[in-house]
C-alpha cells in the first residue's frame, strides 16, 4: 500500500490529508442513503496539482496494488466515487481552472475539477452557453464526462457524449495521452474517447476535456403546462415533436413532487391548478423564433386537454423553475431510492401506468419525476417502503416491465457500485466478459475505481 | 479455410458466389484507385438473411482461422471493407428491411443492408426526416455506423454517432447480442455500443440498427452564398454561429470544383458570380422561422462582403444543390487521393492558407471543399501529383499542419486499410496496444476484418 509519505514527497506536504474527520467527506457521495456502499477505514486523501503529479501517483499505486478512486464534485448517485477498500482518493479540486473558451470554433477547454456552474458562467460571459444542465451545479467536468451525464435540456442537442470532443487523460499504468480535440469529427482508429466517456471512472484519469460550446441564443423561454389527467400530460409529448419543434428540454413533474420541492426550497411553484405538468425549455435564434414555436407547443398542448400555461421569458423566472425541477433529488431525501430507468419515449404512458399497478399492489405510493423528452422517469421510493422490507420486491417488479419494453435499468445515473448486481442480472455472459477484458486493456492491475461499473 | 460448401449448408446453394467475375465487385470499394489496396484472389462472397446464419458463419471462420470481411455499399473510401486476404466476403445485401418507423419515439430501427436512400424515403412517408447525409444514399446503415458516417448536415445535431441508439451485433466468436434500444439515455457500464460506432467493422458484424428520427422540419431552405475572397467566406462561418442560427449544414466549395461536378452530373452550378461558395442548410419548425434564420444568415454574410446570396426553397432546387456538393468525390475521380482532415473550426482559414503555400511550393493547384461548420476538408489531391511522384511529400506536409493545429488525419473516412501508417505515425504506443487488446477482447482470432484500423 502507498503511504501517506510517498505521496507527500509527489504533491508536498499540505495536499495529503489522512485525519478521520478530513478524510470523511470523500467517503460518501449523493447516492440515498440506504443504498450507499459503505467507504474502507483506511483512506488517504491526496490533492494533486498537475497530470503529471497524477501520472506519479498512479504508477505508484500500480506497483503497489492499491485501489485508486478519483473524486470530483460527490453529485453522483450510484456510488462510483465511494472508496470501498483501503487506498486513495484522487481528489480533483485543484484542477479549476477554464483554460479557453473559443469563441472561433465554439469549443471549452477546461481542466476536470472546474464545476459545471463555473463553466456555464464562462460561456455565458462569452455570450456563449452550454445546453446541458445534469442537475447540481457542482457537478465537476471530469465526472460529468465519465459517467455521461443527461440531465434535462438534453433532448434537442444530447447527453454530455454529443459534446465531449477531447480530453487529457492519465492512464492507469501512468502514461499521460490526448484523445481528440476541438474537433466536431475524428474518426481515427477505435474510439477510446468514447470509452471514456461513461467509464465511470475505471479505465483513466481525465485531467482536461474539450467540450462543444453553442451560441447563447438570444430567444430562450420556458413553459409550464397544466394538465388534470397525467395520460394527457404524457401524450402531448411526442405530438409537441411531431409538430415540427425540439425543446431543449420536456421534463414532466407530478404535482405533489413540485409542490414539495419548491417548499424545501423556500420557493413557490409557479402553476396554481393541476395535478401533472410538463417543463418546456425552448431556444432560437431571436424571440420571434421562441414566440412562434410557443404557440404552436400551446396549440398542441391544447389539443391535449391542457388546463392552463405559463410562459416565463425573464431569465430568473426561468431558473426559478429549472431550479425547482432540478432539486427535485434533494427535496426527498432521505428517500429509500430514487430509480432511474429509460424507455422507448413513445411509451412512458404505458410505463407509469403499470408502476401505478405495482405502486397499487403493494398499497403505497410511488411519485415520479423526469426527463420525459428523453424517456427518462424517476420514481421515488419513499422511505415507508424501505421500513416495509419490500424495496427489493418492488423495484424487481419496475426492472421487469423495464426490459420488457425494451428499457434501461439506468439512464443516466451510471451502474457505479449500486447497481452491479443489476447489471449482472440483465446482461449476458459474453458482453461481461468483454467489459472486464476491456478494463484489464487500460487497467492490468485493477487498480482504478475497483468494484465500479463492472461484474466481477 | 472455410469451404464454399461449408458456407452453402448454412445460407443455401443460390447465396454463396466464387467465380471470379462474380465476385470481382466484391473486391473494390469507394478510394481512389491509386489508393485502393490490393484485394486477394480467392474470395468467396457469402449472402446471408438472417443473425443465426451469420452467427453459424462466424463461429465456423473463428474455428478455422479463416478472415471474414463485412461488405455493406461499398462507398467507404479508405479500402476498409476490401477483403486482403483469401477468405469470406460477408455482404449484408439481403439485411434490407426496415422494421418500424416509429413516430411515437421517433425512431427507426432497420436491417443494417438498408441504404441510406431507403431510411431517408421511408422517414419522408413518415413525415419523419433523418437529419445527416453522409454523402452517397447507396452507403448501409451498417456502414454508416460502424465508420461513424459524418458529411454534410451534421452541423446542428451532429454525425452518425449522436443518431445511433442501439444494435443488434453477431460478435466475432458467433454470439448474438444486442446494445442499447429505442433510448435516448442509457448508461449501463462500458459503452461497448460505443465502440462499435466508429470500429470499421472490426469488432462485430452489425445486423439491425435502431436510430433516432427527428421531424420533418416543415421549414427548410438551402442558401448558396458567393464571395471573390475565400477568406471572407471562411470568416463567416463562426460568425454564422455565434448569431446564435445553427444550420444543418455550412458547406464550403472553390468555384473550380462547383462547376466541375455540376458539368459532370450535368447539371448548371446556380451561382453566377463569385469565386468561393458558401452552402448553408437551414431547417425550422415553420417557414417564418426559417425566413427569419435566413435574414440573420444573409446580414452576417453581407458583413462579411458576400457578393451575391441565392436562397432555394423548392425541394428540387435544395436536393439539386445538395446533390452537386455530395458528387464532388465522383466528379474528380480518378484523382490522386482526397484527403480527409479536420482542424479546429476557427482555423480553417489557417489551414487553407498553408495548403495553398504548400501547392504553391510544390507549382500545383489544390482545390478544396468541405464541411465548413465542422472544420473538415477535403482536399483533393490531382491526378498530376501522383504522376510527378510528390503525392506522400505534399501528404505529409498537409498532415504536419493539421497536427500543428490540434487537427486529425481524418476526420470522417476513418483509417480503414488505407491509414494505417498515419495511424502509427502519429498515435502514441500505449493507445496503440490498448486498441489492439480492445481487439482481442472482441475478436481473439482476428477474424473479422484483419488490417484495418489497428496498428499491428
Amino acid at each position: 500500500m502507498v503511504t501517506a509519505d510517498a505521496l507527500k514527497q509527489i504533491v508536498g506536504d499540505d495536499w495529503v490529508v489522512t485525519a478521520d474527520d478530513q478524510t470523511a467527506p470523500y467517503k460518501i457521495d449523493s447516492t440515498p442513503p440506504s443504498m450507499m456502499p459503505k467507504a474502507a477505514e483506511h483512506i488517504i486523501v491526496v490533492k494533486p496539482a498537475t497530470s503529471e503529479e497524477i501520472s506519479q501517483i498512479l504508477k505508484l499505486a500500480n506497483e503497489e496494488l492499491t485501489p485508486v478512486y478519483v473524486r470530483g464534485g460527490g453529485t453522483g448517485m450510484a456510488g462510483a466515487a465511494i472508496p470501498t477498500r483501503d487506498g486513495i482518493v484522487l481528489s480533483m479540486e485543484r484542477f479549476d481552472k477554464i483554460e479557453e473558451i473559443d469563441t472561433r470554433s465554439l469549443m471549452a477547454v477546461a481542466q476536470a475539477g472546474v464545476t459545471l456552474g463555473d463553466l456555464l458562467e464562462a460561456a455565458d460571459e462569452h455570450n456563449m452557453s452550454f445546453p446541458p444542465h445534469p442537475g447540481d451545479e457542482g457537478a465537476q467536468l471530469g465526472g460529468l464526462v465519465v459517467c455521461n451525464a443527461g440531465g434535462a435540456r438534453a433532448v434537442k442537442f444530447g447527453v454530455m457524449r454529443n459534446y465531449v470532443k477531447g480530453m487529457e487523460v492519465v492512464l492507469p499504468t501512468g502514461e499521460i495521452v490526448t484523445m481528440g480535440g476541438k474537433l466536431l469529427k475524428c474518426n481515427t482508429g477505435l474510439p477510446l474517447m468514447h470509452l471514456i466517456v461513461d467509464s465511470e471512472g475505471i479505465l483513466g484519469v481525465v485531467t482536461k476535456v474539450t467540450l462543444r460550446l453553442y451560441p447563447r441564443f438570444p430567444g430562450t423561454a420556458t413553459m409550464v403546462i397544466s394538465y388534470d389527467d397525467r395520460n394527457d400530460a404524457i401524450n402531448t409529448v411526442p405530438a409537441i415533436l411531431q409538430a415540427g419543434v425540439i425543446p431543449l428540454a420536456i421534463e414532466y413533474m407530478d404535482r405533489e413532487i413540485a409542490e414539495l420541492t419548491a417548499n424545501y426550497l423556500g420557493m413557490t411553484w409557479p402553476a396554481q391548478q393541476g395535478k401533472a405538468y410538463l417543463i418546456v425549455i425552448l431556444s432560437g435564434s431571436n424571440e420571434d423564433e421562441v414566440y412562434s414555436q410557443a404557440e404552436l407547443v400551446a396549440d398542441v398542448c391544447q389539443k391535449y386537454n391542457a388546463i392552463d400555461t405559463l410562459m416565463a421569458e425573464r431569465r430568473e423566472e426561468q431558473s426559478d423553475i429549472l431550479k425547482i425541477r432540478s432539486e427535485v433529488q434533494s427535496a426527498v431525501s432521505p428517500n429509500a431510492d430514487s430509480l432511474d430507468t429509460a424507455v422507448p419515449p413513445g411509451d412512458i404512458g404505458i410505463f407509469m401506468a403499470e408502476v401505478d399497478k405495482i405502486a397499487e399492489k403493494y398499497n403505497t405510493k410511488i411519485p415520479v419525476v423526469g426527463h420525459a423528452g428523453d424517456g427518462n422517469l424517476h420514481h421515488i421510493l419513499m422511505k415507508d417502503i424501505a421500513d416495509r422490507g419490500i424495496l427489493d420486491e418492488i423495484k424487481l417488479e419496475i426492472y421487469d416491465v423495464v426490459m420488457k419494453l425494451g428499457g434501461t435499468l439506468t439512464a443516466e445515473h451510471g451502474i457505479g457500485k449500486k447497481s452491479i448486481k443489476l447489471l449482472d442480472r440483465y446482461t449476458d455472459e459474453r458482453q461481461k466478459q468483454i467489459m472486464r477484458d476491456v478494463k484489464k486493456a487500460f487497467d492490468p492491475n485493477n487498480i482504478l475505481n475497483p468494484d465500479t461499473a463492472i461484474v466481477p
